[in-house]
């Protein structure tokens, strides 16, 4: 069975109500099972909000009690004071407590008390209010375990409108970063790195997919231009001739299967055709553009590169849905689905 | 009666199939009529292609002959040298034959014997080849009529993935240039004077949908932020804070339906469900891979703030799929209907 580990992320937001709402469909994943990093009162809060014949249970240790459809463990990671924010208020005291529950996740991880962690959305203001200044979940979890070499990935399952049987990875060479500055970190060596991450991870899609035996196809990449129409040949920027080309080029002397640099309005109709099954962006919005348009509510967002197995919601804590009982379960189910292949 | 002059594009790629084969659609259009600038035999050869019921006849001047659905009036615009192109190539000759196609056009737009230009794709390699060395069609249009504030704008009819009853206009800051160079090109002007056009262009279509009513509504306008998450408070970036949200503050002010920045991978999302009426994007590939996955077929490309109408096709010259029949007409259609409203 793999464990697991969910945290609540801001509980202003809507991580309690879907980790709630989604909480049978995650149960009836194969060979999964799953507890909660939050508090247990926010989460009752939650079922009583959407009606669920759901017992939450406190926790020690996770795992120390079996989940079922109708009980969720879970771990309190903080004080009583979270239970004093209202919905959709950016508070330090929920910033706290979602930062609590990922370090608490992340070291029951490292001592593989769990197999992964599958992360509801935080509040970046919230978070900084509490005085823990990150961009993101992701750099939490790469300073947590040392690393410097990660990568966001956004994966969309087969189906909708991925005709691609492994579905469409998205990883970005620059990310949460101003645009200004995502000349410098554009090299040759980053943009290779970021090609062997996507490889790797769909292999590990595909042999998933492929019920155990032996995949034995390369995942098809394609790589995307940082300028509009791949520079015209050095017309408008020289970056696909002197960084990206040449890192396409490595990989393929590698033994991948990588065709690049191409433009990213055209890549992205080449992947959601099913001719790409991950594609490197250059930058945010060109992964992210296409990929809320193809399936925002279905997006899982993964950090690659990491000793542990981390997947999250694509999405926001999304204050103008929170507690309203309104809330998509779907990219927490998929999250759960993504983290489960994984390990 | 609505006059466009269509020219013919590059011969080696899709331009003369996309117009025999939109031909009877086009003639269908109210209030519109059509020429074509080109040479008539490379017409023929689309006729045959297709297996169409049309004859094409030279003419000196558009319109001196009245088309019909079967009866394509063509001025020739080249010598026979265009003839011996072969479906693919990227020659000078071709490049040559669409630069005269575009010229004779652009002056009899001037000279008010059409209303109207509707261009076909051509082949910038072939352009420059040619000795014309232009990124695109946009800048000789510029050129033709000596005007500096032009900007290239991708309008979707509604329908499809448009929620929004009056269709949706993009309209870009920066477009073809390197990303580097962008951030000079992002003033406060510039995204203020996009906005502006952004909101004349769809009060055109608004009035022209509204069948001669007055309507009273204002276009709603979206504004891309240029850094991921709008720049998350100054953390990356501060062109949200300096110029894009000043402009739109300066938008207001005047009246305008104005909201933004707001981060392009949402925006994009809010445009599809009918939120805006137009988008402003940052530059290329914000506007460009959220339009080709909305619509590319329908996508039309709108040259605006020249004193005369221009509308394109989206796409390119296709030269894997020129001279064997499968090209898709509709983009080309669109442009016609679009130019005709416009008029």
């Amino acid at each position: 069975m793999n464990k697991l580990g969910i945290t609540i992320g801001d509980v202003a937001g809507v991580g309690p109500e879907i980790i709630v709402g989604g909480w049978s469909e995650i149960m009836r994943l194969p060979n999964a099972a799953a507890a909660v990093y939050g508090h247990p009162e926010v989460l009752r809060r939650a079922v009583q909000l959407l009606h669920k014949n759901i017992e939450v249970v406190e926790t020690e240790t996770p795992f120390e009690l079996e989940p079922s459809q109708h009980r969720i463990p879970c771990i309190r990671c903080c004080d009583d004071n979270v239970l004093q924010v209202p919905p959709a208020a950016t508070d330090k005291r929920s910033g706290e407590a979602a930062y609590r529950a990922i370090i608490r996740a992340i070291t029951d991880a490292k001592n593989k008390r769990i197999d992964a962690v599958v992360t509801a959305p935080i509040h970046k203001e919230a978070l900084n209010l509490a005085g823990h200044l990150y961009p993101g979940h992701t750099e939490i979890f790469a300073e947590q375990c040392g690393i410097d070499n990660f990568a966001m990935m956004l994966y969309l399952a087969a189906g909708d409108n991925i005709s691609g049987k492994n579905g469409l990875a998205v990883v970005h060479v620059t990310l949460h970063t101003a645009m200004k500055t995502i000349f410098d970190i554009i090299t040759i060596e980053n943009v290779l790195a970021k090609i062997k991450l996507a490889d790797n991870f769909m292999r590990k899609i595909m042999k998933a997919d492929d019920s155990g035996q032996r995949n034995l196809l390369s995942p098809s990449i394609g790589v995307c231009s940082l300028n509009p129409h791949s520079g015209e040949g050095g017309l408008f920027g020289n970056e696909e001739i002197e960084i990206i080309r040449p890192a396409v080029e490595c990989a393929l002397k590698e033994g991948l299967q990588v065709k690049g640099p191409q433009p990213a309005d055209t890549i992205m109709l080449d992947a959601r055709d099913g001719k790409f099954d991950a594609v490197v962006a250059m930058f945010h919005d060109q992964g992210h553009i296409a990929l809320k348009l193809l399936g925002m509510h279905r997006a899982v967002n993964i950090t690659l590169g990491l000793p542990i197995i981390r997947t999250s919601v694509a999405h926001g804590t999304a204050f103008d849905k929170s507690w309203k009982g309104i809330a998509e379960t779907g990219s927490l189910i998929e999250a759960c689905r993504v983290a489960a292949k994984m390990i």
